[in-house]
């Protein structure tokens, strides 16, 4: 089957993503968080995180699950800590405030941690701490999530999330070095996009409902994903859920939802720990050692099948530059997708618009 | 070849491993914690990380690359941060230490953290942060190590260490939910305990010297250890290296000596994050939500070959319960070497004192 990619520009795929989020009732800097961090992942190659999710967060604030008008209470604070309540507010508005937080009380006590309760999915995790490695500190955003796995060694019944958790540093005028994973073998998202794209899954990602093997999407989908390194997978989610759902006040296990529902309220919890660079090391020296730590990296002997070493963080920045400049390759079922939003909030001419047609050239805005 | 288990009483043994640091010219408390980290580990059943490195660290300290005397200096402080320097001190007195400081700073701010810089190999991580757990906090500690992989695209050379990390959470009354693991696919001391155990170990865990995958351990030493989950585990690693090695101040990536070199100073840093809970929720409300969490995994239909599911680092507090009971079973080479290490000392009797014969009672001291 054809499923042929459509080339997009991002800066006017922004603009659409953020009236249909305005539609929805959000303030503009808000609808404006979530489509720039949407578009953002796609840019970044993670389609499985980008405009591909545009229409699930709608039907959810459509539903009345997500409230549109996000109102984040402080409920607690001692010292460098603080515990939020996200009211199931927009999950990227309430990263976005939870990040600008965290790292405002790392600046004054050299580090800082938040929990986060009722909240909701707010896609890719490096969005946010990015936002600290800009700041000058190194941030960890880590977060539960729906039901996807089973504790290792159970079967049948999901219960623990892909609980994906994220850390970035500063690497001086270098893109950051980011870290951001699933715990599961393979992100769930990845799944729902080889099953737009209409194309098979590796075997080991996942077990169908009756616990066996299997390659095909839907009924991954329908069954198990098995976790990351074994064993090891399954601690890291544990451990994930027990900062972010149970210390948080939040949902924990089988009690929190997948944004893939879209008619029940989230109650994911996240966690943060933001560290300011300049309380352990002057920012000067500290570049100075992480410029040479990234060249020693990419200055090793090569391995067969490879042209060049990258750091964590690297492909992604490069894949942005390039997209940027030629424009995002959307899946046509995701173009689609869209398509299909844009006329119901009537914004056809809003999306057209960022399409990229033979000889019209791709936007470079600044980011 | 014959390598029968000796079976040995913990607490007589940790007699022993003691008096070995005494002799080598530590402080009596100073030598108790390493003697009781290193037979904790074997009380866990991580032999790779147990009495069988009770050499190393006493052939360092002989060749002066390990500071008998450990005298460690707060170098930077501000809020809630502190950097230590360990003056090339004893890694266990040091990591204790550092925890201790970290989790005062953590009562006082609700979240504390710490790097510490020219330390050396401190053995298994979750003893230090369970010490967190126990005084009511959450713990993080992560330490760069020695070069045992190559970078994600690299072959041939050895540049970033297995770079271990472990959190620890309290968990009521029950043992502390703990992740304790290293980066590779594979502990390296697991590699060394298979060569002094004369096993072969499984594909997929190193490649030797020329980048053929291999089973032989002797290989293994000599050539690459592959990462955990592939990309991911190095990542992880290389994110341990920027908090432990590069923000500390403190060697990294190949500057960074293993504790396999005798005559070497190590250079490892390391990197603490401690929570206190009473900051994030009251000590009650959590203890009931950690309950549920806890018997919500433990409730769940078993896998093929599965008797029970564990909540991460209950099968290390099992095992410790039974090899209190019944004495520790240490392959017959490490108990070798321990005896030629109590003969140079002058303190067989003291080893031999451990060895427990048919009808000599495991001591069961209150741990």
């Amino acid at each position: 089957m054809m499923n042929a990619a459509i080339p997009v520009a991002a800066e006017a795929l922004e603009r659409f993503v953020q009236a249909v989020y305005t539609h929805a009732g959000l303030p503009d800097a808000d609808a404006r968080v979530v489509a720039n961090s949407l578009v953002q992942a796609d840019l970044w190659n993670h389609q499985s995180h980008g405009v591909l999710r545009a229409r699930w967060y709608f039907e959810r604030l459509k539903a009345g699950v997500i409230t549109p008008q996000t109102r984040i209470d402080v409920i607690r604070e001692k010292g460098a800590v603080a515990v939020l309540d996200a009211r199931d507010g927009v999950g990227q508005v309430v990263a976005n405030y939870a990040m600008e937080f965290a790292i405002a009380k790392a600046k004054e006590h050299g580090v800082a941690a938040l929990t986060v309760r009722h909240s909701n999915h707010f896609g890719t995790l490096m969005y946010f701490t990015k936002m600290a490695a800009h700041a000058g500190c190194i941030a960890m955003l880590a977060t539960n999530g729906g039901p996807a796995m089973a504790p290792w060694g159970g079967a049948r019944r999901k219960i623990i999330g892909t609980n994906p958790w994220s850390i970035a540093a500063p690497a001086g005028p270098r893109p950051a070095i980011v870290l951001d994973m699933a715990n599961t073998g393979v992100a769930r998202g990845k799944i729902y996009l080889a099953r737009q794209k209409r194309e098979p899954i590796p075997m080991g990602w996942a077990l169908d409902a009756d616990g066996a093997p299997t390659t095909d999407p839907d009924a991954a989908i329908e069954g198990l994903i098995l976790p990351m390194a074994q064993h090891k997978g399954y601690a890291i989610a544990a451990l994930v859920d027990v900062l972010s759902g149970v210390l948080s006040g939040s949902h924990f296990l089988s009690a929190v939802n997948s944004p893939y529902h879209f008619d029940k309220k989230s109650g994911a919890g996240h966690f943060l720990t933001v560290w300011d660079l300049e309380a352990f090391m002057d920012q000067a020296q500290y570049d100075e050692r992480i410029e040479a730590f990234i060249r020693e990296i990419k200055s090793q002997p090569l391995a067969q099948g490879f042209d060049e070493i990258f750091y964590p963080g690297e492909v992604e920045a490069r894949a942005a530059e390039i997209n940027l400049r030629q424009g995002l390759r959307l899946p046509a079922d995701t173009w689609q997708d869209l398509a299909t939003l844009a006329a119901e909030i009537g914004a056809r001419d809003l999306l057209e618009a960022s399409r990229l047609t033979a000889g019209s050239p791709a936007e470079s805005p600044s980011r």
